[in-house]
């Protein structure tokens, strides 16, 4: 059997990555399900066979595909084994608690419990945990100027309250971890409700705690939200830049006009046979295809653009609708480039616009008249929307 | 009898677009209170009639405004047809589902409530469905990672409560999706209090769960209202770029002047016999008109301006009070610059209050000297407020 | 008896705007104190007739100030009458509707609650109000976008919730008012829990309310607060420029500079006898005095300076602590240019790091070597902090 | 016995700071645990003598810290007795209440609650409080406005509640207060659940209400989040612009450069043998050594770097992974610049990137390949990532 492991990780042969991705979500799911079902009261002993059976499977897969990435390869790169980067860790990570807790003597309910920690698998996948641990490292004074904002209202605000409300409600603030409790909850605009100031003293001190409160989540979100959005904006220049720099088109401006085009650009990735632009729509950006392909939908016969093309441009220059459908052939990473932002561009680098121009008419002296995103004749009937 | 669908969804004749958009939003309150109170328990057979009435009227009244609107036109332009745009759909979504439930058997009571969809029709009015659409699709990746953040927090979150609490609390936290209920609640900060952490474990994973919900959702809003700030920017520099083009004073700046100003400029629409400065108030703002006319009430009589001009300038430029009343005599599009922008573009760009001072002057040589905002006389009773 | 109201008003004399405006607080405060009082059960009559002479004294009060602001002045500059301004309008709202309430047979309870209406009395002091108007103007577009989105999500999911839970809870979700109420209080994640889906379908559905709700949330706090943020930005802008202009020394700079100076100053308003900067603290901002004078108390008698003059230069310059204590000597207004836009100010103009060196120097060849913050002496034990 | 008790403050010896700091926060958490756990209820009489121990314990290790700290010294300075600062009114506050109290026959348990203001030590440590209380003295206008509509809103909202309610829950809303708690618990999103309105009109009202809350609170949040994250800025940029000037490198920049340079960079500050890169990881940002010692991990051995030297920019430069692994051998403090500015900004400066380049050609020439971040050897198999 010629199946290779490292072709099927790597998404090569015989199925998709997406496939093999998905594959990967479905049993995900299945798993946590289960497990999810598993803790039901009064379940069938048929039912909790067959979720133990779903369980064991998620868990053989998950191992399976430990091991087949850890497995030693021939080319030594020198690369440290994949147990020890960080989604090795997470790996092994979904795989080995569960058979050392049941060894252990753990009940099965509770051992099953750590298939909880197969969802961290998202976490590989996704780059937001990584962000958020440089923001949170980055960002760790501010952060931590907040948490003891925080503590010092929580802790003033629950003593106070206690002292206000211990006579009135024993039971909910008769000691200082009741009161604590309380002040959390209310800190937090969470608002549970199992424990409320009774006394005008007490509801005061609530009132006052519920205004910090809302200070504090504010100072709290601010800090954490534009750190993040930040971090996401250097991510996206570093990966334009990787793209701008196939475009031959683009690569030759001046560097300052490159980084603020860079700036500019919005990466979009498409999946195979999806619309660009649909014609007649009103258009208010164009396209340069970083990776992939796509099809211009054009009479007598469809043109192909491939990576380092453009397209979308006539109803930047000329302000009409768009006059051609567009489909990507293939999985494509475009490049945006928004009417706003191409006007304040070529107002201040007239070079672009100049060679957009350019290059559109040199297709169309080329009797390439279709390729841009439509026919001379359909480019006519424009309308001013 | 001559009048003629088109028109009237135009808005063009024999009523103004405003009374018909006027109507159409009342059917459609009718309709959803009709709706609402039809499932209030213990009708009136008689009120449960009228309300029939209303909903059948106001279903009738959206299916003959999507038959109008789909019927065909003499001019094949080669848009699509209306039913298969988004609005189209919309409309389509209001009317079509309610006779097909009824006919498939579905009780009238249930059937009805698919009238919510006609709420759906307001979408195609504001621009705020589809900018959120364009925020969701382009910042797609962070709000990916926040959503799995936010589901690893709370998966994590409920199997911890559930392990603190199902001893304590069986009836409330006795299994895992009963426990992972709480944790939604919790990580939203809604906290209804139908379930609550009793042991200290639970208090404390609690409070963990809260400071990290209060991070999630700042990170979720965070992107969300970043971006959709961002969209809106970018939708108004289009507007504006196309009102300023409109004013020949302004059109000749340089281009990099232009894009500057034109990010600088607020539009605002008026509607007809709005005032829109008032004598003797404090003037920070100058006004240029991009559609419209307005009325500057001066004496002997008043001067109307039409689009292309501008007026307010004279606050601006020496400091005092308006010094006339203006009023749209018809509905406006005015674009405003405020004095702090004013004073930042012409200490850059010292054309703009080159020309906006050369032009009052000629106006003024002209005989003209009630143009501007108002006599010279009582531009001299100016006070700096 | 020679108390002259106008005098009075404008805090001219015999007492200081000050004093008049803290008795207009403290009526305030005991009126709304007294109308409180008034609606707790069970009072004695004769704690009930001493709250009804508050609360007839209070608006005898505010009364007497609208008719004092009302009297026709000797010196009419055409300005409109004051009650048809906002703040004349706000004063008669909240003196006029009482007694005619009363008049009309209204019970005294419910007609004193109108004393609510005094409490916009602050709205024409703060400048919020104004402001939050223009914001909403401004921003009226996304915000009813937002509003749109706000009330779909709202009605969808409603009904979805009234399907999912008529049958499990007919009391609490039997009709669709019913279930919108309980849709507000999820949305604006307020959580009272009085009525909670029970149903796993029903939990789902309010799972995606509570999560929209986030994403609404944001949008409509985002727009928000960026819009206000914005407008005061502006304001401060104006504000700023009007007190650059006083200061002779800054105002010379070329306009670009000054234009980006106004940016980087903030005001701030001390009252007398305030502590500016104390010696030894380390220093990391300069003040220019725009309006007041302070004191700079040193050796061997303290020195005073007026509006125009600057001070706190030494420790920007040279990086060291305060060298001397500065107080106010009547109510100041400064503006503050912090050490960071100091620093990126002068490394693009030179001309101000000079200016401030040379006038400083100058100060010191006058023998005024006390001037600037502190003695030459006490300059040289600074220390990097 | 030689412990000096300055040196010991000062982190010099006998112990290293850390070690001290540690110590006080162990001190803190012990304190404030058994000030906790004395309000429980039904306690053992000898777990209440050991409480009563461990806070007794805690005070005299306060109070000899206070002593230490207030203990005149040889050297006066002319700095103000420590009592008058900040943290020493902070240190006196932590100690001094509690014997006060219980001489004054407080009785012993309400008398130990006042260590929670031992947590206030805290804030001496974070920059949080301070910043904060900068940012509510600068933004106090806006703040106070928002406060002023919150305050308007609050009332309005529980009297029209009051109105609606008082008839169909007396109980719940048969007095303004009670409609003001009501008011408050829901302006704040809270949303305890013990006062809900029942009546058409008066959930219509809590709606309007908890929706200007949002409002409300985004604007509330938004002005603190904005004004935190600018004086955490401004702060930064002083702090940086120190560290920058450590570096001969950056420091000969052109003014205007270094300005941007530093709003540039990122302060980390990292421990003893902390890894700063890691070999055959991708590198996406390079270092600057403002203080400490770095050890750069090639063969045959590995090379330190001290304060003003660099690393990691080969990675920059050419692109590829890092070529060896970096590590701390002594706390440091580094400036990292990311490549998204590093290319931004040497498109704009190309100095930098020069010299950059020159000086690691110039260490390759002097035969120390292995200085910048890996030998040559390795530098080749890098891979576009």
């Amino acid at each position: 059997m010629s199946l290779h492991v490292d072709d099927l990780l790597a998404g090569r042969s015989p199925f998709r990555a997406g496939t093999y991705r998905l594959l990967q979500y479905a049993v995900l799911l299945v798993g946590l399900a289960a497990m999810a079902t598993m803790t039901m009261p009064a379940l069938q002993p048929a039912t909790r066979a067959w979720l133990e059976v779903c369980l064991w499977a998620a868990l053989g897969f998950f191992a399976a595909e430990l091991v087949a990435k850890c497995w030693p390869r021939t080319s030594d790169d020198g690369a440290p084994n994949y147990l020890f980067t960080g989604p090795g860790l997470i790996d092994a990570l979904a795989v080995l608690p569960i058979p050392f807790a049941l060894l252990a003597g753990v009940p099965a309910d509770t051992a099953w419990l750590l298939a909880s920690l197969w969802l961290l698998k998202l976490a590989a996948v996704v780059p937001g945990l990584s962000l958020l641990g440089r923001v949170i490292a980055l960002e760790a004074r501010p952060l931590g100027s907040v948490l003891v904002i925080f503590l010092i209202v929580l802790l003033l605000g629950s003593v106070a309250l206690y002292v206000a409300e211990r006579a009135a409600q024993a039971e909910r603030f008769g000691s200082l971890p009741q009161s604590l409790w309380w002040a959390v909850t209310t800190l937090t605009t969470t608002g549970y409700g199992d424990a409320v100031p009774i006394t005008f003293a007490g509801r005061l001190i609530a009132g006052i705690v519920m205004i910090c409160g809302l200070g504090v989540f504010g100072l709290w979100t601010g800090i954490l939200a534009t750190g993040f959005a930040a971090e996401h904006r250097r991510r996206d220049f570093v990966r334009n830049w990787n793209l701008v720099r196939r475009v031959p088109f683009l690569r030759d401006l001046d560097p300052a006009a490159v980084i603020e085009l860079t700036r500019m650009l919005r990466r979009i990735d498409l999946a195979e046979r999806t619309v660009v632009v649909r014609r007649g729509r009103p258009g208010d950006c164009m396209y340069f295809i970083a990776a992939g392909e796509v099809e211009v939908q054009v009479e007598p016969q469809p043109v192909r653009l491939g990576a380092g093309a453009f397209f979308g441009e006539i109803s930047l220059l000329e302000g009409g609708p768009r006059t051609a459908t567009v489909v990507t052939t293939a999985p494509s990473t475009l490049l945006i480039l928004e009417v706003s932002d191409f006007r304040a561009f070529t107002a201040l680098h007239p070079d672009l616009a100049q060679a957009v121009e350019q290059e559109a008419a040199s297709r169309a002296g080329a009797g390439q008249t279709t390729l841009a995103t439509g026919t001379a004749g359909l480019a006519d009937n424009r309308a001013d929307k």
